[in-house]
């Protein structure tokens, strides 16, 4: 059950609304061994100086209220202050959700939601079924990959977001969705009742490559993603797995406790997986409890690896002697802890509350942790796709024609220059292109070149050959096992 | 006394850092005729409702306080809330201004300053003068355009932006600046001690051109315009102006009052000027009580005329048979109104409270009023400058390319193309251009070629006969001057 959730940049916008870069403290941050806790800094702030502020806000909001030439909507006025007040802060990590926002975050968190079970895409207008969730009730019901759904309930998604679509399949454990759809090789429109039902978000992606050399995909820290990624790794262990690769690639983060739980498989007894830093400066440790693993690991990383990937980079690297290959992190060196409770509406405060340091002290926050291996993928792994409303040809220039002449290139074609302007070289590899996937060979970039330029891109960002950093690691592996140089 | 504003595009960055856009009602808006003021439609959103809503913003702020890994500022919190709740309206022209801001913003309303009255710029790091204000104590003291200020009073501007080496210069009325300046052609540096005053900003500017053609440009319609026209349109008609060019391009409008009482100078008596319709759908109309003018005028107006300049062309255009001439308004169809006094701190807050509407009624918000004659400027007009820290040549293509060439071709040299790639025809038009300028005919753009480019450019801006839309407005007057088909 292999994912491979770097290929999916032209493709699949996924079905949750990712709450990217957290790194969530559940319940209370302590450190047993520094003493009492002192009465803190803000200690000189409290509720009387809170109230002028809050007057001068309320007199803002009833001017406006009184005076503003259209209806105004109070809640949106106080979404909007909560809102600016943390942007105040300039921490992008401490934000306010509304109630809609707050419940994917927590769903995200917790690692799982209430709903069919299908990971959905928008193509061309309309809702399409990436594939359904593994035992979901989707899957159990018989909704196919390509499925194109087309209402649910009577409701039609004609005209309607992805996100406005996925809110009306959603919904609460055990209600009913009536699903329409519409299927390649099928005259009519097919009918599905699906019951909803918990579904749990797969995070953990385990393979044996050949040699013995285990890889395991982490997509996200959530909840129950230390329990999956314990049993993997036991699974991957039975088959005598020699050597170990994670990949923490594009993973914007987590739970705090649960990556310590999965560093701590690899980290031997007594040494440190993370330091954390309250507001008032006292540090605190925490030490693995566990033997360390006999076999080498290295973890893939690149810039979309944060907060809880950090962590488990840093500590692998520092204190487990595993090697990190890629490229850096993104460098968040925060962690927040949520707040909801508080509001009784559903919505939700989430605020920075510590940062974390790597083994050694290491604050890598906007920083990010340097790889032992520097690789970097091919460039037409990040290009943009092309604008299809357009035609380009011979002597324009363009943002398009750059992402064209980049595919081409990655292609194999021979474009002559990458800069965004059509050469004459440019027009000869569009041409041979065109031949290769029997088009009319013009030489002139229309949307149907363009198509066929980011499908033949797609295939090729998939292909496991390309994957330069996924394949070093896995021979970075290969060379420690074959040179058992210990490293304990 | 002219100043032609449309030039400065590279040179200038205006002293007054300019709270665009703002049409100021300075007291109650109320209709005489429309009856009995009603309570209003917000009568059931009292404050009451707005209790749980504090209470919600109080919460978060709490919270904030209390668990934030930084210390916080109360204060920067409390005007980032109460930025975010205007936000939140979704109208730009609703506004927070902290006491700077709203300081500068009432000095712009008001007219005028305590400062010494030097217009400055900033020009390769150095704070420079661009010209003293006629009149103003900088201009008695002797202070020369291209004076280079290097402190006031001992504070160095080394490393400072404009806006902060400018509020180092402002200062109370009364109160003392030494300025310390370099002087082209003194080997030494100078010292002037200045003596802070009130400094009228000039927003009118008369000339009278051939053919007893007046022009009268308005910069802002602030609370010392009106007069300020009043005299200048006096001076012309006793120099026997037969027709009147106004121009209000660039223009972002000022205070409802003030256009209303210039308006109608031209309105004939009994025709409506404006109308204003309130929060609760009423509407009051402004009708003329002046006697209108017997010589033809024209408007000239851009995309930046906006507010009390789109009510000035609406009343001329629509009730005194104006014709307007240039390019469409920028469309701004709302009235505001600032609260200072309920916050007791310099605070302000500037709240749409009404919309207005042309003479027959039109609501032009995000529409503009389209011109009688539309002509545009030449497109270099409008050009961005070329970034001089790289250098441009034969086959290499970007925005900085695009400028050079539209500066080329202003400049009447054949770069061949402006769409930014640099072409032979552009390296030969660069190498012609290199040699009038006397420098070496490298068909390379380098810094030295991109400065003389540029201020080669500069200069035919400035140039009177490039400026199309005056051209036509005066040539349009002349004509009904000629012929005059009496229009009333």
């Amino acid at each position: 059950m292999y994912k491979k959730r770097t290929v999916v940049f032209l493709i699949v916008a996924s079905m949750l609304i990712s709450c990217l870069f957290t790194l969530s403290l559940t319940g209370q941050l302590s450190f047993a061994d520094t003493g009492p806790a002192r009465s803190g800094i803000f200690a000189d702030t409290g509720k009387t100086a809170s109230k002028d502020g809050i007057k001068k806000i309320e007199t803002a909001l009833e001017l406006v209220k009184a005076n503003y030439v259209e209806g105004v909507d109070q809640q949106k006025l106080v979404d909007g202050a909560i809102d600016g007040m943390m942007n105040a802060l300039g921490d992008p990590f401490s934000s306010y959700m509304g109630p809609e926002t707050a419940q994917q975050f927590s769903e995200q968190i917790e690692g799982s939601f209430t709903g069919i079970g299908a990971e959905v895409s928008m193509e061309n207008g309309n809702v399409v079924v990436v594939s359904p969730i593994k035992g979901s009730p989707a899957e159990k019901a018989g909704i196919k990959p390509k499925d194109i759904l087309l209402s649910v309930n009577g409701e039609s998604f004609e005209g309607l977001s992805l996100n406005e679509a996925v809110s009306k399949i959603r919904g609460p454990k055990g209600s009913e969705a009536k699903i329409k759809l519409k299927r390649a090789g099928s005259a009519n429109t097919l009918e599905y009742t699906i019951v909803r039902d918990d579904i749990a978000l797969e995070t953990v992606y385990a393979r044996m490559e050949k040699g013995g050399v285990g890889v395991i995909e982490v997509t996200e820290f959530s909840m129950n993603t230390a329990e999956r990624f314990r049993k993997e790794l036991e699974n991957l262990e039975k088959q005598g797995m020699k050597g170990l690769v994670i990949d923490v690639r594009n993973n914007p983060g987590g739970v705090l406790d649960i990556v310590i739980d999965m560093a701590e498989q690899f980290v031997p007894k007594g040494k440190t997986i993370v330091q954390v830093e309250d507001k008032n400066k006292r540090r605190g440790k925490t030490d693995s409890g566990g033997s360390g693993k006999a076999y080498p690991v290295a973890v893939i990383t690149n810039k979309g690896s944060a907060s809880a990937s950090e962590i488990l980079a840093g500590a692998l690297q520092e204190s487990a002697g595993a090697k990190l290959i890629g490229e850096a992190t993104y460098g968040k060196g925060t962690v927040q802890t949520s707040f909801n409770k508080e509001f009784g509406d559903g919505s939700l405060l989430k605020v920075t509350i510590a940062k974390w340091l790597t083994p050694k002290g290491e604050w890598i926050h906007k920083k990010g942790i340097q790889p032992d291996v520097a690789v970097s993928q091919p460039g037409y792994f990040s290009v943009a796709p092309i604008n299809k409303e357009k035609t380009f040809k011979y002597d324009m220039l363009g943002e398009d024609i750059k992402s064209a002449q980049t595919m081409l290139e990655g292609l194999g074609y021979e474009p002559g220059r990458t800069d965004g302007y059509f050469s004459k070289a440019t027009e000869n590899a569009l041409k041979k292109f065109q031949e290769a996937q029997k088009l009319e060979a013009t030489g002139v970039l229309d949307a149907k070149t363009a198509e066929a330029l980011e499908a033949a891109l797609v295939k090729e960002i998939r292909d496991p050959k390309n994957d330069n950093q996924m394949n070093r690691a896995i021979a970075e592996i290969r060379k420690e096992i074959e040179s058992p140089v210990s490293k304990k």
